[in-house]
């Protein structure tokens, strides 16, 4: 915030309001934020009437800390409006001339946030803080590698769950409804939380087509299935993604995940405290071009803490342009893919930069599945 | 639009997207929507390159009307931003120097996303357009009423899981495992869709907090637990809610869940076309007044199709001050509870206005239920 020249912080995106508090709570569907000053020890946290008992069940904050509207502002027929509240706070803390960042790009910050605010408080100055507190949470603590780890031990369990339900005539929902049986069952020793993304099977000719959600259509002898999916303990994920097959793939399928596990495994190879992240794309790209693939997209991004919609950071991504360099306990998700005309093949780590490499989080082999 | 003087709609609730084009799919933490103009038989589709051919799998919409971003515009490290591409497409369609509508308060259209808008389109004239789609979708279809009864079997299955799974010393996650698990199977007939909103379960002391969710701790004799969930179809919702206790419940909350009832029939009884959304809240609190019990909350929402996080419509609120006047086939959640500070009783219906009262969509005991 000093760095910045910001007299305050509004921060409504839920992980971040998460990391910055503990706040957890299924309530970001209305406008909710934690403001952080200079001059107070803790952030003041704020939201509706009904989620300040979630605010004192979850978070560490005094009993002043912790501000709320009434249920007149939410969806309100009124002309009344969350942000009409959250001035009056930000004048109460004396920030009504002063220099506020807000999250401007953050899913739960709508543009009526934004138009109220400056409004309500015409003499403040709005500037743009959206990642400020992402960026921070870029290197994850011991306690944040732990639950990580958790998770991952989670996504293993749903992953088997997943490829073992995988067959022809079986509903793709049915499958859905193993992984995430599995998902919140967690493991023996403590359950799951939800992922901030469902489990996705794009399948048949959809694996070119990632974010298309289960359906009633039965799997078909010939159908590729790709399952993406995400472990979730205390909203820290370790996603995880693999490909199978109904019946025995064809020989370039097969070639195909051989070329995604090397080049997989070149990136991961590649993992060091001091290398940038585009440099870990173009040790992937560097294989496939071996074999004369062209393909550009990002292969991964920092991530970790997460509400829906996303389980990502926004931050750095494993992309072409992207000079991030590494640090150790940075966390990312690597997920490069080949989709071509007739099928895709998709295998994904996530991974911590250790002192020399990297540590993969889950133990789950690196093949072409067959159901 | 044409009552609203707009030339052009920016379409980017992804359920107004799916209500007007089809499209569906996990693709909202990105930046999309569709464009709506008077001129053209059909909306424009525009998102990222990747889910493009989500909307060739899933819209009615013509090739053309199907555009897509680069990658690079992705939470970018470079200065570019989705909303530089649509003001691309708003200038092709003649709308740089048009009268626009934006749904300013819907989830995704952050805030960045007006000022980005507003800078690439200086001759436009941005309006508020928030839930003028919202509106339109108030009154349900033959077809749109029939997604949500199958929800509403959904949820008969799921809640019948939730309440068999329930007990002393079971892990909360347990019973999110087994709602999740029968959600997403759905019944014999069809699968489930994902929920907008994951299933809640206050118990014990923090029936009081409804938004909560699940944790590892097991459930202890003497607590009460509140269920609401909702099955899906095809992105339609029927939400459902029961309260059951573990152990013998005493007598002052038998008690208490009875006058839950009494109220919930009585806003039941009072629907039918012609009466006001904020009269159904005061049947019900003409009950409880009864009682000298004193709850100003709204007790319902008119909903139907929707996403994470919501799938409220947030229109209609069964609430004082809401005049809206109900007609046939409007749908509402009614979920009026009773919170002291030592336990909470909640039930629920969701409910269809028929032509001469309510057609409520689960069948499932009003009472309270014991574990």
């Amino acid at each position: 915030m000093r760095e910045a020249e910001l007299d305050a912080l509004v921060v409504s995106d839920p992980a971040n309001m998460n990391y910055l508090t503990g706040y957890d709570g299924w309530s970001f569907y209305v406008h909710q934020a934690v403001i952080v000053t200079h001059d107070r020890d803790e952030p003041v946290w704020v939201g509706r009437e009904m989620d300040a008992n979630g605010a004192r069940a979850t978070t560490w904050l005094a009993e002043e800390s912790i501000r709320s509207y009434s249920d007149d502002h939410v969806q309100s027929p009124y002309d009344l409006h969350p942000m009409d509240f959250f001035a009056e706070i930000l004048e109460e803390l004396d920030a009504e001339d002063a220099r506020i960042g807000l999250e401007m790009d953050a899913y739960y910050f709508t543009a009526k946030s934004y138009t109220r605010l400056q409004k309500n408080l015409p003499d403040a100055e709005l500037d743009d803080a959206t990642l400020l507190v992402n960026w921070v949470r870029v290197i994850k603590s011991k306690q944040e590698l732990e639950l990580m780890r958790q998770a991952a031990r989670i996504s293993e369990n749903a992953m088997q769950a997943g490829l073992d339900a995988v067959g022809e005539g079986v509903p793709e929902y049915e499958v859905a409804a193993e992984i995430y049986d599995s998902l919140i069952r967690g493991t023996d020793e403590f359950g799951g939380d939800y992922p901030s993304i469902v489990p996705l099977m794009p399948s048949g000719d959809h694996t070119g087509t990632p974010h298309l959600t289960w359906t009633d259509r039965p799997f078909e002898r010939g159908d590729p299935v790709i399952i993406e999916l995400s472990g979730c303990r205390n909203r820290y994920h370790s996603p995880l993604a693999r490909t199978t097959f109904v019946g025995d793939p064809p020989k370039e399928m097969r070639h195909r995940a051989e070329i995604v596990v090397e080049g997989l495994e070149a990136a991961l190879d590649h993992v060091e405290p001091g290398v940038t992240a585009e440099s870990v794309e173009r040790a992937w790209r560097d294989v496939i071009e071996k074999y004369d693939i062209v393909k550009e997209d990002r292969i991964g991004y920092s991530m970790g803490l997460g509400y829906p919609p996303d389980w990502g950071e926004h931050t750095a991504s494993l992309r072409p342009g992207d000079e991030t360099v590494l640090e150790e306990n940075m966390t990312f998700h690597t997920i490069p893919g080949l989709w071509f005309d007739d099928f895709g093949v998709e295998l994904s780590e996530t991974f911590r930069v250790t002192s020399n490499g990297a540590e993969v989080l889950a133990e789950f082999p690196r093949e072409l599945f067959t159901a």
